[in-house]
């Protein structure tokens, strides 16, 4: 392309500072560096980690910064040493990466890269320790290697999905995060059979994804837990078959399922992020045979207490990181499950604005309203 | 037999109160009643679940009482409705038993039957709620089901293992508890694969057991943890390659491990019951992939508490009851494992000594000589 080798200059929302609006800017975009990939990015969603990173509470801020990770582009050009992928290719970023040279990518069991696993405190590049990303020759920095808000990113190859290219963008885009997140839970690691009784804790979209993976394998009852009631509704849609709403009992909310299933769930999966929620997870499955499947981020300072007996009583708690996906291995195939109808993408897309207007979709994440809001970069 | 349907006079150790020795008595032992066995004994070990009863230090004090559970014997006459028996059948009775009508019977994964489940504070049949054993018309209570300290006890069908006739009682009767259930910890739940590195907390007959299972699968690393030096002598001969004391170091033996290894071992399997070599057991394993199996029974109050990011970092924890053996279904096979000379039983026990010196296998295990002492009843 015209471009390769060249610095770009195109539109970026950039955060200037934690919790203020992000603002349109013109960046300049460096060429990538060995191993590194430039991408035209055609749409990004928001993600809560995108919004978590900006408020910053708690959380180490960097300012300023590009933030975006949940997006779909082509391949503009590639730096030195990369063979997999080529200008055009359909590209998903994700957050984490997979070198496919270290004992987590040579395992079977894990995603958890040695070398690209994500971190949330660098702002550059890891091969140069530079930011790609330029205002004025002041640096910008990057967000977890994605920085997708933006119409060109620089991504480091092993955080590129090369996916089919018949695949909607504007659909699967959200796969490079929540969803796939909240369905590998599922799929990969509660692994609930026919039949099972499964509870997701949680039902934003990474919850919903869960359960939409447990309604795929044909779960005969799942239980939604959320304490905001309005949830129910939608989570039908996605296989929901009773719903419970902690704050509507007295006795811990385990108890409440315990009773409900005549000893407890087959399978439970929390995507919430709040200890509480995880223990309640974990002490409702059932004794015996119960899985129950961590997924939500949990404060610095939780600590998951519970009487060891549960686990002597045959309980197994496990926890997953991107649904225990590869992401350059095992993402297209996710893909291709949407492209066979296996999946459905559409019903987590709730809205869709211009990259213009990326605050709206901020302001929707802070409200609540919705799972997905696309952004087009076009527009 | 001739003593079909009548009660029989025979030899038993009473434990008429807490702490005290126990006293060898002439009992009366009632016939099988519906869906019972009666059982003559020939070699009974002496396990701590034993001890821990007898002292009744924070369990629930049941005497005058028959203790007893790891044990073989033979079928002397048996109650209406039981069809898998007959007299002279060997057989290994269990504390735990298996209904095979349950759900958890029913289930590939528990082996927690809703009927037979282990209950230590009852001291009589299911069926009746009576004692089959009797001094002078006085009850005496019943453990477990088993009450294997006695020429001869009545038990439950769901809880005998019918076994190889030709396998020598006086050396598979250690299957029936501890040696099974730390071999089932490694073999069933934790299933290291060959190479992997394993670490086990606790070095008494259990933990060595479960050392045995990892040895037996080839795992290139056993490292045996354990307050008491002395211990890795005979760990050796299970296939201990590393000992850790963690009272040798400053910092929790959880970080000890992980720097011996890189990143932490592959399994952990904790035998000792104590809360905090619980969460060293789960902390030590690494990332990605690491399976932590908690299999010793932990005090009542007992909390386990660990940061759940050590969850959301791809680490298992799981518990297990009598090494996820259904005790009819699979306990004949592991004897044939003996048979078939695959699982070395021999070096477990340490001890042997006549029925009539039952006490001294009491003082044996209270100063923690050895690890299994045999006792023939017919002597």
């Amino acid at each position: 392309m015209a471009t390769a080798g060249k610095v770009i200059k195109c539109k970026a929302a950039v955060a200037w500072e934690a919790g203020k609006p992000l603002s349109i800017e013109e960046v300049e975009v460096a060429p990538p560096q060995a191993m590194e990939v430039r991408v035209k990015i055609l749409y990004t969603a928001l993600c809560h980690t995108d919004v978590y990173f900006w408020e910053a509470k708690g959380q180490t801020p960097v300012f300023p910064r590009i933030l975006g990770h949940e997006a779909g582009g082509i391949v503009e050009s590639v730096g030195e040493g990369v063979t997999e992928l080529v200008p055009g290719d359909h590209v998903l970023p994700v957050f984490t990466g997979e070198c496919k040279d270290c004992a987590h990518c040579k395992s079977e069991e894990s995603n958890l890269c040695d070398l690209l696993r994500i971190n949330v405190d660098r702002g550059v590049m890891i091969g140069d320790g530079q930011s790609r990303f330029t205002i004025g020759g002041k640096p910008i920095f990057h967000f977890v290697g994605t920085s997708t808000f933006s119409e060109y990113t620089v991504i480091h190859v092993g955080c590129l999905a090369k996916i089919n290219p018949e695949a909607p963008l504007d659909k699967v885009c959200v796969l490079s995060c929540g969803i796939s997140t909240g369905l590998g839970a599922t799929l990969n690691v509660a692994k609930p059979k026919k039949g099972s009784t499964v509870a997701i804790f949680g039902l934003g979209a990474v919850g919903l994804a869960a359960m939409e993976g447990a309604k795929m394998v044909g779960a005969s009852r799942i239980i939604g837990v959320d304490l905001n009631p309005a949830k129910y509704e939608q989570a039908k849609k996605f296989g929901c078959t009773d719903f419970v709403n902690p704050k509507d009992h007295t006795k811990p909310v385990q108890e409440v399922l315990i009773e409900m299933t005549n000893g407890g769930v087959d399978r439970a999966v929390e995507c919430t992020g709040h200890v509480d929620a995880m223990i309640s997870a974990f002490e409702c499955v059932h004794d015996g045979w119960g899985v129950a499947v961590l997924v939500g981020v949990p404060h610095k300072e939780a600590v998951f207490k519970t009487h060891p007996m549960n686990f002597l009583n045959e309980r197994t708690l496990k926890g997953t990181f991107f649904g225990n996906y590869k992401p350059r291995t095992d993402l297209p195939e996710v893909v291709e499950m949407y492209m066979r109808k296996e999946l459905d993408v559409e019903k987590f897309i709730t809205h869709s604005v211009p990259f213009s207007q990326i605050n709206t979709a901020f302001d929707l994440m802070l409200k609540g309203e919705g799972l997905r809001c696309v952004m087009r970069m076009d527009e």
